[in-house]
């Protein structure tokens, strides 16, 4: 049994679609059971307008609610009472095994970070958004730290590979770097010391850098990235899926021929252009903090707010956090030894140089 | 009447079509001189084998090329003779009134900043794409500067802003940022001040911040970004592309209805593939330099090249360098009266303080 805590005042269609999804998940899912943060008198209030049973749910009552427009760095403090705080707060103390929010993003991360806390000995927390490619591609960091460090990069590589280890149930996920060429010379300065880094780290398998033109190409099932750079690939996705379309549905309207051919073709059509918005590519995993969270989509809908439900369960049942810290405390002795070794080095160089000195 | 020169050795399919495409393009072009670069027997032999006239053209000899895996820093030292290098050089020394080349673009781009040399005041050239959207937007930098400092974003605002305005007859062109929002505060500390800069620049229109899923919505004309993340976003539009068509495919191999539907579009559709592929974006201006000079796509045949020497014609005809070097003149005006104001407010600030001490 895993209980989830859902965050049922966030994303656009709060709280209808999230009452609606928790409703069908726990009618689906064996062994689920979900808790329900928000304000109680708006939930018992549709629960009784929708005819719905209320008994399988704990409720959790939050009067107040974060917002699009609320300063990320401030929630906390500012709004201890809303869904998202009280839920976040109710996953660090145990009253629930995962947290799902469909929510303001920047204070989902930061206020998880501050509240549930991060794994220990991983500097950095990360947003992962899921490619719309077969097979799925797991993009780290698609947005949350915008500025990185190489030894950020190595952490989002062991993130990831344990996550979709564990999720995907792949032995060992192809980990690239994404870069501007597949030379270890590419990119930034940033980006050649990543790539020495990620080539000597253990706990991966490095295939090299990735670039954007191939994300498509199954070369690599974890992409990790500055979190500029993820938004800017996640969003030109968004971009050209929706170019792209609008070009197609100009070539259905040349003549009658392609106007006929269009009908036969608009249904799985809409599920393409849905395949490539950025609202629609799952649920978001934040990996790093001390328990699962994940990050629903703002547009979900009932069956998203569902699936959100099933990949949280997923994610607590899997154990990902616990082979994230097992992992991280491997890097971490292996820093220490590595530092220990070269300054064990230098006092023998110094003693050499007193030595012929003498 | 304009000489454009042409590098007859470059590209994938040298140098037969950039040979015909050559002759189309002065068959067809009025005004229009075309010397070509290249080894002469090759050329003359080709040209004897087809039945071709060389009479229109000049032919500047030139018994070696540069290859893909030529060092860019080194070929101008390393490879005087080789049809790129001769025809900068020709360039330069006003031989011709620019320069085509469908070749290694790094070696271009360099070879090209040290022969043909930089506009007076220009700090960094840089690469101009242009993307498929409609209209068409300007991508400056598409790959040349992988790090950039905000006042190079404001000279690629400036070039490309002469350039779409000169080319395209916009008469004030909207500059965006490239940005992972459209908030002043968005991205990284460069792209902060960038924005600073760009909002203060009256060389130009600036428009703000645009993300990556606007390009297609006609929100600017000019998009300015730095090297690394321009190929990101060119390479994701070739990687989304080649993702979306191979679920269209799928999506037209259904059933017997679909593959009929298939049949009446199958033209057209190729048309989009081939927009979105970073080859065909059309040929992309070098803006800095003191001459023009185009760089067409590697995988260049006859029309390709023919269209890369109109838009080269264009180019030289328009003055788009002149106007380059006039703003870049009036920006660095600014600057130096900016920089004495801010000296002079300091000297009568200290004298105030000598001032109010005695």
């Amino acid at each position: 049994m895993k209980k989830i805590i859902l965050d049922v005042m966030s994303g656009d269609n709060a709280p209808l679609a999230m009452l609606q999804g928790a409703i069908d998940a726990v009618r689906e899912i064996p062994d689920l059971a979900v808790t329900l943060v928000g304000d109680e008198t708006v939930i018992r209030n549709m629960a009784a307008e929708h005819n719905w049973d209320l008994t399988p749910f704990a409720i959790l009552h939050a009067p107040d609610v974060v917002t699009m427009e609320d300063e990320p760095l401030s929630i906390v403090r500012s709004k201890p009472e809303s869904s998202l705080v009280k839920g976040l707060r109710a996953l660090a103390d145990g009253q629930g095994d995962a947290f799902v929010s469909a929510g303001n993003t920047g204070a989902l991360f930061t206020a998880g970070t501050l509240v549930v806390r991060k794994v220990r000995g991983i500097q950095r927390a990360s947003i992962g958004a899921v490619l719309p490619t077969e097979p799925n591609v797991l993009l780290l960091d698609s947005g949350a730290n915008v500025v990185v460090e190489p030894a950020y990069l190595e952490e989002f590589a062991v993130m990831g590979s344990a996550y979709v280890r564990r999720i995907c149930r792949l032995e060992s996920p192809r980990v690239g770097l994404l870069n501007n060429g597949t030379e270890s010379c590419k990119g930034t300065p940033m980006h050649v010391e990543a790539f020495r880094i990620l080539s000597a780290c253990p706990e991966i398998n490095f295939v090299g850098n990735v670039e954007a033109s191939a994300i498509g190409d199954n070369v690599c099932d974890v992409l990790v990235t500055d979190g500029f750079t993820g938004n800017i690939l996640l969003k030109t996705m968004e971009g050209v899926g929706k170019l792209m379309l609008g070009r197609v549905k100009r070539v259905f309207l040349t003549n009658t021929l392609t106007k006929l051919a269009a009908l036969a073709v608009k249904k799985p059509f809409t599920a393409v252009k849905k395949d490539f918005s950025s609202e629609e590519h799952g649920g978001a995993p934040i990996l790093g903090l001390a328990k699962p969270v994940i990050k629903a989509h703002g547009s979900s809908g009932p069956l998203a707010v569902k699936n959100a439900l099933r990949q949280a369960m997923l994610f607590a049942q899997a154990d990902v956090i616990g082979d994230i810290a097992d992992a991280a405390a491997r890097c971490r002795a292996r820093r220490q030894a590595e530092k220990e070794n070269n300054e064990n080095a230098k006092i023998q160089t110094n003693d050499d140089e007193r030595g012929s000195d003498a």
